[in-house]
């Protein structure tokens, strides 16, 4: 990357900010796309409602003089020019589709906080050295084309756009077909942009910045993961002729290995994680002992290392409970992905520009899968978290206060700004 | 009850026994009304199958001169003549419906094992001071009608005979019109027949004998039982950005909940069980830490006091763990039987008969109900036990030894006629 430029002129450092009330109001407004009775958004990626937020958003750029790219799998590219040629622009951005019954932050405001910067430094009369290019990426959620992550994935190479635009929702229409319907299928080719760096702003989607009163999360990294399916063998019988001594109970010693993953976790919190999301039990009726359970199984870590040794745990307890209990316990590992470790470089800017508004703030790992963690294998990328109500997201409930997306915007222009450099 | 004659004649002592092969023949030949292609018997409670196995019955007993009578809930009894009228019959008998998939020995061996001692006392020229009467319940096991053992609780009062007429299936025939079909409607008011006693030989339906090596069960009680509905409620949250230590896993409660009853369950063994035969998770999601789980719950054991105390220990243990967790445990009690004691005479004969023979017996608690845990409220009742192989039954791989079948009719006959008397 180019050399960072993080100090800010003292004039502009005392009085620049976005105009909060402005992004309050671009996300209401931008809310009724797709807008549900309970107050949440369903804009399925490359849907109407998402063609309806893309148009208002060209609209706005357009109107601004911003430069306008569309990619040739519906990335945006919006970018205010810098002043020097040489310089790559500095990206921003996130997504603006939403989950079947998302909510009004997740992804938007990343997109929209961008929009606000852009807007603010014109306000201020500011010109950056290097450009300024907030990104919209396609379908993030991947609730109507799997997988998710898709725009930011191919732009990075992470797989083919062939395979992206061959993907088909559930009416059998591609993603291909769908960029056609509502004119975002652009000529740019995906992925030959290149960012001298990236920034994300987005809600937490967990409880910690609540729970502890911070207002700001400086990502530095993003958990790995590994996902199993398992089985819990037993031996299915009579509830009420078997004595407990000669049972071969399946939903027993899954309930032993429930509770060890909860322990092998709760030893690595809070950088690690471990979840069953999914258990069936059968045969599943009242007076028969259980004599199979299917489950999933997850593990988080930031560190591949403890993400490994989590794994290893997690097969000695279930081996240790298949011998004490004469049950068979298999896992199967059916997916993973490493950590990302976001720049150094970035969060640091990220710290001392929340430092400088007199934001409480803190190092963070993200739990969940965001467009920056693709993006960081391309360009140095870091993110910044606000909290959301009860960590609850990818739900019409999702909620942010004004205060805490003023804020993260406020954050995210003050690192923009450093990583651009000012003209003046 | 009338006295008690336990002491055989040494003549008939040392010579009498059942055929085993024609017993075995009868199970093998009826086996085939109903018979399934996994060598297992569908013989639903009143089907056109039943009615072939009645029939089978009736003529068998109609051929020897027995006295054949059926009462209005189609319950059929086959009697043997004894010497002394002032004698109340002794009844011993069990039922020849089956699960949809059942096998060839739950019920069906306690009629046809009936069948063959009243065959070996005319093959041994033995009259009786007692006449002994064979019973085959109606709809035992209630997979066609519910509730089940039917016949045997509107016979003892346990409920009205109009309610279980009205009874439907699944297509809507009445149990009423489901007897008229077959033709087993009798005209004898069900429960207006009287017993000096009871016995039901039946497989153990569970896996003691058989890891112990015993041939005999004397069985002295029956287990209560008490029902619950169960739901933990946690909170739902995202799998990746929820630290443990702030999580309110639902199934992860559940684990320790599902624990705690076996830990309850095993202090009270052999005679207490528990069991959590059903449990659904929600939402279900891979990525999203469950929010709930609902689950059925029972408690079974043969002493009503220690029955009361498990669901006291149950209920303290839901109340810790929700303390503890921060998530709810609540449970609904929605149906309880209370333990049924069988006759510790009749007992004593059966022990006596084993002794006799030679068997190895131990005393036992039935797990499970029978005909004649409702008769026991009626008359002296109790029930004798044999192996069957790995504890399994209703299932067509449910399976029991042609010598184990022998020794079970042998120490039915020998206790049925030191009851009922000889009269030599």
């Amino acid at each position: 990357m180019t050399a960072m430029h993080t100090e800010l002129p003292a004039n502009i450092a005392r009085n620049l900010a976005v105009n909060g009330e402005r992004l309050w109001a671009s996300l209401m407004e931008t809310a009724r796309f797709g807008g549900t009775p309970n107050g949440g958004i369903r804009r399925l990626a490359l849907s109407d409602e998402d063609r309806q937020v893309r148009d208002w958003l060209s609209e706005q750029a357009r109107s601004s003089g911003y430069d306008i790219g569309v990619d040739d799998l519906g990335n945006m590219y919006i970018q205010r020019r810098g002043t020097d040629a040489s310089r790559l622009p500095v990206a921003m951005g996130s997504h603006l589709d939403t989950q079947p019954t998302g909510g009004k932050f997740d992804g938007v405001l990343g997109v929209l906080a961008g929009l606000e910067v852009l807007r603010s430094l014109d306000d201020a009369g500011i010109a950056t050295e290097a450009p300024i290019c907030l990104v919209n990426w396609t379908n993030e959620e991947g609730a109507r084309f799997a997988p998710g992550v898709m725009g930011s994935q191919v732009f990075t190479g992470d797989f083919e756009s062939g395979f992206a635009l061959s993907r088909t929702d559930a009416d059998g229409i591609s993603v291909a077909d769908a960029l056609d319907a509502i004119g975002y299928r652009g000529t740019e080719r995906c992925g030959e942009r290149r960012f001298g760096a990236m920034l994300e702003l987005h809600i937490e989607q967990g409880p910690v910045l609540e729970a502890e009163h911070e207002t700001i999360g400086v990502v530095e990294a993003a958990k790995g993961q590994i996902w199993f399916n398992g089985i819990v063998t037993g031996q299915e019988s009579h509830a009420g002729t078997t004595p407990m001594p000669l049972r071969k109970d399946a939903l027993s010693a899954f309930a032993d290995f429930a509770l060890a993953v909860e322990r092998i976790a709760t030893t690595e919190a809070p950088a690690g994680v471990g979840t069953i999301g999914v258990a069936l039990v059968g045969p599943g009726s009242r007076n028969t002992i259980p004599g199979s359970v299917h489950f999933s199984l997850e593990f988080r870590h930031s560190d591949k290392t403890r993400l490994d040794i989590m794994h290893a745990h997690a097969r000695d307890a279930a081996k240790l409970i298949s011998q004490t209990r004469g049950c068979d316990i298999v896992l199967e590992p059916i997916w993973s992905k490493d950590p990302v470790q976001f720049s150094p470089e970035i969060a640091d800017v990220i710290r001392t520009s929340a430092a400088d508004l007199g934001l409480p703030n803190r190092s963070m790992i993200s739990g969940a899968g965001h467009d920056a963690c693709a993006v960081a294998s391309k360009a140095p990328t870091a993110m910044i978290f606000i909290p959301c109500k009860d960590g609850i997201s990818h739900n019409e409930a999702e909620s942010a206060t004004p205060e805490d997306c003023t804020a993260g915007a406020n954050v995210l222009l003050r690192s923009v700004l450093a990583l651009a450099g000012t003209a003046t």
